[in-house]
């Protein structure tokens, strides 16, 4: 199984970087090579389909590729068009695409709009290759009991490969490799369940690829956030004769030798290589659930900034904990010396948030600079007077400040290439506590989905593994506070964290109703409050950067609502 | 038919006017009325059909509801629950829901995503009241020749109910009315097509309903973006004896006199009240294409602003023929008191500007507020200098201005709750002619989906209509800038605006490829330029605010493109 990082829309690049990961599976030994779901794409292509010319770019990219794969049989995703286009496997053997399967399943709900794109396929596919037949699947095709696997088994599938995007949430190795699990058991097959790695806007794909046996032990594990090259012997005992099932295509292959350019020398390997990675990779355990979640942070900003072209980023610091865990991800995903901090400080400023930014910087070895605002803040007040004569000072006040900063850090990326990095967390970015074009002004949303509590939870993680107190102590211990005004802490107008967050995740990602959450032990007033500024605050949200997803339901593709909306009102 | 005007999630109110407009109809002395598509919920209600408590609201709305009604049967659109929700049609008659019809052709395409939330149903309902059969259908049912309808007259209806939340794009009037008239006549049928009326975020549905006869042709018609009651009285010639089709339920309802709260009186009104009406209703004809997108953009501001609680708009005003337009359609949907222009000099700023920009707000009698900008400038200068050191001026410089004047209206907004309107049009928007957070901060961007020349044809005809110059000569003639620097037209950057919004058609609304566009008249180079800026400024629009979508493909929840993108690269 190849766990690769395409990029969306780069056909040829995601081409080549198949062709190269099939010469790498060749010399590993292999028969037959896995790659993810629509390769040559990348995932989700979205609208970019609807353009004739991309389906067609992409399929010659196929075609051309397949002419360079002998030796081995390649399953690489791909769109396909015959009377509509269908989300697609080509079974590419000795040089030519000998069939293609068509995605059965197509996911609709969450972040997945495949049925705008694409027909469902009608007809399962299997293919025997020396007398081991495996079953082609894509993704959800092998999450329902009743699917295609089954009828697959039936007819004499050994092997069932799985072509994955599964974007990345909290806890989803666990659900995923549950049901492969029991898919594997109740269907007596082998599931090689490869999934595909790397960022693309708001989504993950962490990879953890799987091969169950007919047992349902997991035999293999791919890599987290990281491509790698999954080389499995697997025992086949037939298990059953074959079976004529309806809707189930066969396709015989002969084995091939590889291309003479490549030589005796790849094919004759013999397969005790293999083995040994099996059994090393066999040993890699699930990682810790906060490392998992700090990986996927680490890798979706690491390939939003690098596929989109910048080198460097940039972050307001404000001394507060959310800063300083973008500040920590982005230095870990690009370096140190790739990113700059910005401390911008006001008349509300504290000494203590300084010296904590400061600190923070020196810990990660990023670039530190203060700009102060007073002097711009002066400038709007001097213009704005006319209009807001002798008003008391509140939100628009403010507001100006964060904007301010906002400004200072797009000119910053204006005049040096930079990418700004926002610091909101999903608790704040669900009540809309925070200000449009102000801390929201960036291209890349790093925390968007982290909830307050978890942000403290992550910012102690790293810590502890990095041995020592990269995020100052303080950064902990101290309210948080915007520091818009003098004396004020987030608490002046938002519940406890704890309760904060408990409520949104029942609100927000699980849709329960004030009651049903009132129920779970919080005040219905409070409830009411929280509930009135997350509708009250869709306007922000649709004009947010996109962030990395973690949670089952991320503020984003995932949770679609009007911004009209007078329900509850 | 009621041509009404729901709000998304106001599930009472929605239900309440049902009522209204029920009891309308039941005085003009109508035997059936029909609602619009999801006229319980509005449409579309996007994700909030995923809260139980929502769906359950709703089916609690329309049970109480269809308690009250009586003497009449009305034809209500809600979201209905069984093994699965469902986009569905309430068949209201004698003080109960006598049966519910779950649409058939869920549309998932364009700005569409129903089925992402609906199951479609599996039968097509017909019902017969006093003799005469109606088969009830829900908006693109009735878009397939193949689909219910068909099988709903082969069945023995004389008349096809058919409610909709059809949006509105330039053009789709004639194609709609084409379709309806091939239905009609095709299974000699009566087609009521009854569509919802008004603006819902980046939507606006224009009425325009239509009552098509046997032979095609239109008897009665709809306003244009205004709620009416359409009331047609047919002619019913039984065609055919009634057969039994598979799918096909047949519901036989007794006719029922009035509760007598209302009273002999209103059951008793002749039906020449309806005649006359139908007869004067009939003689409306289909307006001038220009005037129905000024309607359009029109309803789709006032309802963005009154719908969110607003009831005073800002604009900021550049003496440009954007901003003109943008001002002159706000100060029409809300009134002039109920808007201010804000003029914001710079250095660049030309005498012209200042006297354009006040010429139209006394035109328009909007308020009209002068804020210079220079010293918030100067600020910025002075706090960037240890950074920006001696470089050169160029794009960090000239989108301060654009954020300062973003930020100073967002500061009025803040202080005096007015809804910033953004000015950008569709060919900036496209190619990201605009600066984020500069002026393309606000939270309705109204003529988004304009481009640039028929942004100076509606100025035109908006002139023409009122008889008068409100918009001045000279917004129309000299040359579009952006002044942010000296001697600086749009043209130094972009194409010919002709030249470019003709390739953006082709790009964007029609997915034709450099080759294909480039066949079409225009330089490939210039082609090449304008797709790279198009596809390189995905991020800007995904921070846009919504604005009113007129065009077949506009840039929202019609066009999702993802950012990390190399197609083309």
């Amino acid at each position: 199984m190849a766990q690769v990082n395409p990029t969306v829309g780069s056909l040829a690049a995601n081409a080549e970087k198949t062709l190269e990961w099939t010469e790498k599976a060749l010399k590993a030994g292999a028969d037959v090579v896995l790659f993810p779901e629509l390769m040559i794409t990348g995932y989700p292509p979205e609208d970019l389909v609807l353009k004739p010319a991309f389906v067609a770019d992409n399929i010659a990219c196929l075609k051309s590729l397949s002419k360079k794969i002998r030796g081995i049989t390649a399953i690489v995703g791909f769109v396909d068009r015959k009377d509509a286009i269908y989300n697609a496997a080509a079974l590419i053997h000795d040089g030519g695409v000998k069939d293609v399967y068509h995605k059965i399943y197509l996911p609709n709900y969450g972040v997945f709009d495949e049925e705008r794109y694409f027909r469902p396929g009608s007809s399962a596919l299997n293919f025997t290759l020396g007398g081991v037949t495996f079953g082609v699947g894509i993704c959800e095709d092998i999450w329902f009991p009743d699917g295609p696997v089954r009828a697959q088994a039936a007819a004499g599938a050994d092997v069932i490969v799985n072509l994955n995007a599964s974007p990345y949430h909290a806890g989803k190795l666990v659900v995923r490799e549950k049901m492969l699990r029991t898919r594997a058991r109740t269907n007596d097959v082998v599931i090689a369940y490869n999934n595909m790695v790397g960022g693309q806007d708001e989504l993950v794909f962490d990879g953890q690829g799987m091969v169950i046996d007919r047992s349902g032990k997991v035999v293999a594990r791919g890599a987290p956030f990281a491509e790698e090259l999954i080389v499995v012997d697997l025992k086949i005992g037939r298990k059953k004769p074959l079976k004529i099932i309806d809707g189930v295509r066969d396709v015989v292959l002969s084995p091939t030798l590889p291309s003479p350019a490549r030589g005796e020398e790849i094919w004759n390997r013999s397969s005790r290589t293999a083995k040994k990675r099996a059994l090393k990779i066999k040993e890699q355990r699930p990682i810790n659930r906060h490392d998992e979640m700090l990986g996927a942070l680490r890798l979706g900003t690491c390939d939003y900034v690098k596929k989109n072209g910048f080198k460097h980023a940039v972050v307001g610091l404000s001394g507060g904990i959310d800063s300083s865990l973008v500040a920590a991800l982005a230095a870990d995903a690009l370096g140190g010396g790739n990113v700059t901090g910005v401390f911008m400080p006001s008349v509300f400023t504290s000494k203590e948030s300084l010296e904590d930014a400061e600190a923070l910087s020196k810990n990660l070895g990023i670039e530190f600079l203060t700009i102060p605002i007073r002097g711009v803040q002066e400038g709007y007040a001097s213009a704005l007077k006319p209009e807001f004569g002798g008003s008391h000072p509140g939100i628009a006040e403010e507001n100006i400040q964060a904007r301010i900063r906002g400004n200072i850090l797009m000119s910053l990326s204006n005049k040096f290439g930079w990418l700004v990095l926002t610091t909101g967390n999903k608790s704040e970015m669900s009540v809309g506590y925070a200000t449009l074009y102000g801390d929201m002004a960036g291209g890349f949303a790093v925390i968007k989905d982290v909830p307050k509590g978890l942000v403290y939870r992550l910012c102690a993680r790293l810590n502890k593994r990095a041995g020592r107190r990269i995020i100052p102590k303080r950064v902990f211990t101290k309210a948080p506070t915007a520091e818009l005004k003098f004396n004020q802490t987030d608490q002046d107008t938002l519940p406890p964290y704890d309760v904060l967050d408990a409520i949104l995740k029942a609100y927000v990602e699980e849709d329960k109703s004030p009651g049903e959450i009132a129920a779970l032990g919080f005040p219905l007033k409070t409830v009411r409050k929280v509930i009135r500024m997350v509708d009250g605050s869709e306007y922000k949200r649709r004009q947010a950067p996109p962030g990395i997803k973690i949670s089952p339901r991320a503020l984003g593709k995932d949770r679609r609502m009007p911004i009209t909306n007078g329900y509850g009102k």
